[in-house]
């Protein structure tokens, strides 16, 4: 492609460039052939395999597209359709290319000037996830991350409750205390730890049988903290927990927040992406109520990392708690309207942008094919859900609320037993950290495990990728249970 | 490419893709005989004339590539050699391959089981930064930006000062002052504002004649906060300033902090890629003194954004302030040991590799190659410098410190006046907006311009494109002139 060009030395470059960009094309993009999802090496093997060195001299270009191989090889691959190990996967082609371009522009958003085309852009997305939100939905921001995202709501939730706390502290303040599901994720506490206001007045509320707050608990908690002398000023609901995939009841957590005046806000970060489906929309009805929400579209809508959005309904908020006004950026005397430069609303001063991607992956299918993702996502993990069910060797820990299926899976000796869970919790505990640990030794399958509550260990099937059919569905659990009679019988 | 692929949705995306690719190696990638570093458009005229919208349904890939081609066209070219704007510029294409293959992977930087290569080698380039500095240093992180990363320092600082906080919050707590100077990044006052600091507390410490702090003044302010109830926690001393680069006496700062038991953070986002140069390494002389370090290799060094580390003396320090245990990432019972797994003493929990395309640069570089890097740069800074103060047109605000050159235009009528400056600053501040509205409207050239303390608007020339050659200095000025002359005169 740049053979055309006129400076050697930049021929070179374009060639390198170009040599790269085949091996992604060949090795990471079109992965549906690939037989593994990671080539496991412990981290010492590993160190030893892999040359991480830097030094004085520069390395050949054909040396460094060696290293680039490696890189990739032993890589996890993120993209395959097996790697339902976290809350992101699949690898989409329009998200992807707008990663390339974003990276090509390098832009920062601090201002129009620097980055015109992505600022309008940004206005656009977030003012369209408002108009879905509901009327009166008005300002948002992207974020480095739902965890950042989160912690910014409790930012302004506490800048609501007193606004002199942007120039005096918290030093004087009474101990504000805040309300958040026991299983919800942990972003909220060390956030609360960085902003001052402590982890141990982030207080737990107990959820139901399926993850949920129960809003008696919070009704409680609400009282109990009072009585202590605390000053309760928000609460964090979730749309989608972490591990089970929980909605709490945000209509009547609501309630609740309107009666002691507290700062609703929703942490939709996985839940979120279903505002596309009009098949499951109804599973966020209630969000509207609340002061701030997170959506994460790089979870559910398989935009690439990270793209993470906080909404607002005040308008006015963002610009009086963050503003500072620095002068080498936002110039007064501007030759266009400073109104445009969304920086000075934002904590970071630098920031990528982060909406190309998406713009351009919802501009490519339309909300309409974003819908049809979220949709056969919800249709695969149904499936899954029926799987689990009608096998006699797994074990539902919970109903399903989302995509999140939680399960046990059940060596023969637990089979049918009545209470297994209870009476070999300590037993059960080993089987999916063994079970998983071969799977990432084969380099098969990548699933998630963790313990909840008072549930030992349990697999947590989650999947981002449209792409994953029944048949696949099928191949895991065989491939789950042929491991698990392997170890267990 | 991927002619060869059986699936024909994915010879259509992958098709897709390359063409976009395409686009970006003529468009984007080799810049240099563009000639325009910006197609202004006024943000109203511009959402007239690009297609944002997004509906229901998707788009063809014709347009789409269309679109693409369109948002090049109406963006900044960040990696002009004209473009002088901000603390970033270039496009090194090793960086750039870099970023193209993260993306491609998508690793979360949590667990070494998402990310077993980019976490080990997160670890080798934290450790090799650190043996740049001194001996006692010992870990760090890359975080969203530089303005996070001084953000996390304070939250270190504050822990340091008492470690309860973490769990009961600044409620109960005497009020938390810190010092850093009247010219230092506007982010310490957002952090110590989200922080639940107060921007109040953040005490201005006044600046010499170009723009380092005055230790004597630091004393007395520190004194005078003691006085008034304060209780002095941290410094934040700059290794190059924003707007005229300049390096505070850190060694001074030390000896105080010191006496003080103040914990002394050094932003050296901007200077810190000096580390590189046997040339220049001195003007960091001291920074061995901190307790914590910012450096971004995005700025000097030009790695794409967002590159930006945070580096520590202490080692146990970030876990014991950010810890959370989440078991459903850092299981304790793991294939492998956990101590692997970075992600708990981060605060954002899923993390885009930033690592990747720094120690790619780096090892296709080597150290040597980034010196020279930074010397060329610094050369074409000095030759700036003398060009300026050569030109009967020009006047220097402060003698230049690092990169940055902070000059006026003058009009022929306020040439060679003695005074110009105090007498008709009210003029003078008009200056730089015009000429930038009408080089930004030719396209011709990007450079910012503010005011500070008592200086009337200048510009400020900053560059990080070691392909800026002399004669480009030459042609920026002459054009600045040529402009000048036009409208003042």
């Amino acid at each position: 492609m740049c053979d055309f060009h006129p400076i050697p030395e930049l021929q070179k470059h374009g060639s390198f460039l170009e040599n790269v960009v085949d091996i992604l094309f060949k090795n990471v993009v079109f992965t549906t052939n690939l037989s593994k999802v990671v080539l496991w090496k412990h981290p010492e093997d590993l160190k030893k395999t892999f040359d991480f060195s830097l030094d004085q001299h520069g390395t050949s270009h054909e040396k460094l597209l060696a290293l680039i191989k490696n890189t990739i090889k032993f890589s996890v691959k993120t993209g395959h359709l097996y790697f339902i190990n976290q809350l992101f996967s699949g690898l989409d082609p329009y998200g992807l290319a707008g990663q390339w371009l974003t990276d090509a522009l390098n832009a920062s958003m601090y201002t129009y000037e620097v980055a015109p085309v992505f600022t309008l852009m940004e206005t656009t997305v977030i003012q369209e996830v408002c108009r879905m939100v509901g009327p009166d939905w008005q300002d948002g921001m992207f974020c480095p991350g739902g965890s950042m995202a989160n912690g910014i709501a409790i930012h302004l939730a506490r800048f609501k409750y007193n606004k002199s706390i942007k120039h005096c502290g918290a030093s004087g303040m009474p101990r504000l205390v805040m309300f958040t599901s026991e299983e919800s994720h942990y972003s909220t506490h060390k956030f609360a730890a960085f902003l001052g206001i402590g982890e141990d007045n982030v207080i737990g509320v107990k959820t139901d049988d399926v993850g949920r707050i129960i809003p008696e608990d919070l009704e409680r908690t609400i009282a109990e903290e009072q009585e202590k002398g605390g000053v309760p000023f928000m609460v964090v609901a979730t749309m989608g927990t972490t591990v089970r995939g929980a909605f709490d009841p945000v209509e009547d957590i609501f309630v609740i927040c309107r009666r002691h005046g507290l700062w609703l806000h929703v942490d939709a970060a996985w839940g979120g992406g279903l505002i596309f489906s009009q098949k499951h929309r109804s599973k966020l009805n209630g969000i509207e109520r609340a002061n701030s929400i997170v959506i994460n579209p790089h979870k559910l809508l398989a935009v690439p990392q990270q793209c993470s959005l906080l909404l607002l309904k005040d308008k006015a908020i963002l610009k009086q708690c963050h503003s500072k006004g620095a002068e080498y950026l936002f110039q007064k005397d501007k030759y266009y309207d400073q109104s445009y430069d969304p920086g000075d609303k934002h904590l970071q001063c630098g920031r990528k942008c982060d909406v190309f991607k998406f713009w351009l992956m919802w501009k490519a299918k339309g909300s309409s094919g974003l819908a049809r993702h979220v949709d056969a996502i919800l249709e695969t993990a149904e499936y899954f859900e029926s799987q689990i069910e009608a096998r006699p060797d797994y074990l539902l820990v919970s109903r399903r609320q989302f995509i999140n299926v939680c399960f046990w899976y059940m060596p023969r000796y637990l089979q049918g037993k009545t209470d297994a869970v209870k009476e070999c919790g300590e037993q059960l505990h080993k089987v999916a950290p063994q079970i998983k640990a071969v799977m990432v030794k084969h380099g098969s399958v990548m699933i998630g495990y963790q313990p909840l509550k008072e549930f030992p260990n349990f697999f947590r099937f989650v999947s981002q990728n449209s792409a994953l059919s029944f048949k696949d569905v099928d191949f895991i659990l065989d491939h789950i249970s042929e491991i698990g009679r392997a170890i267990f019988q």
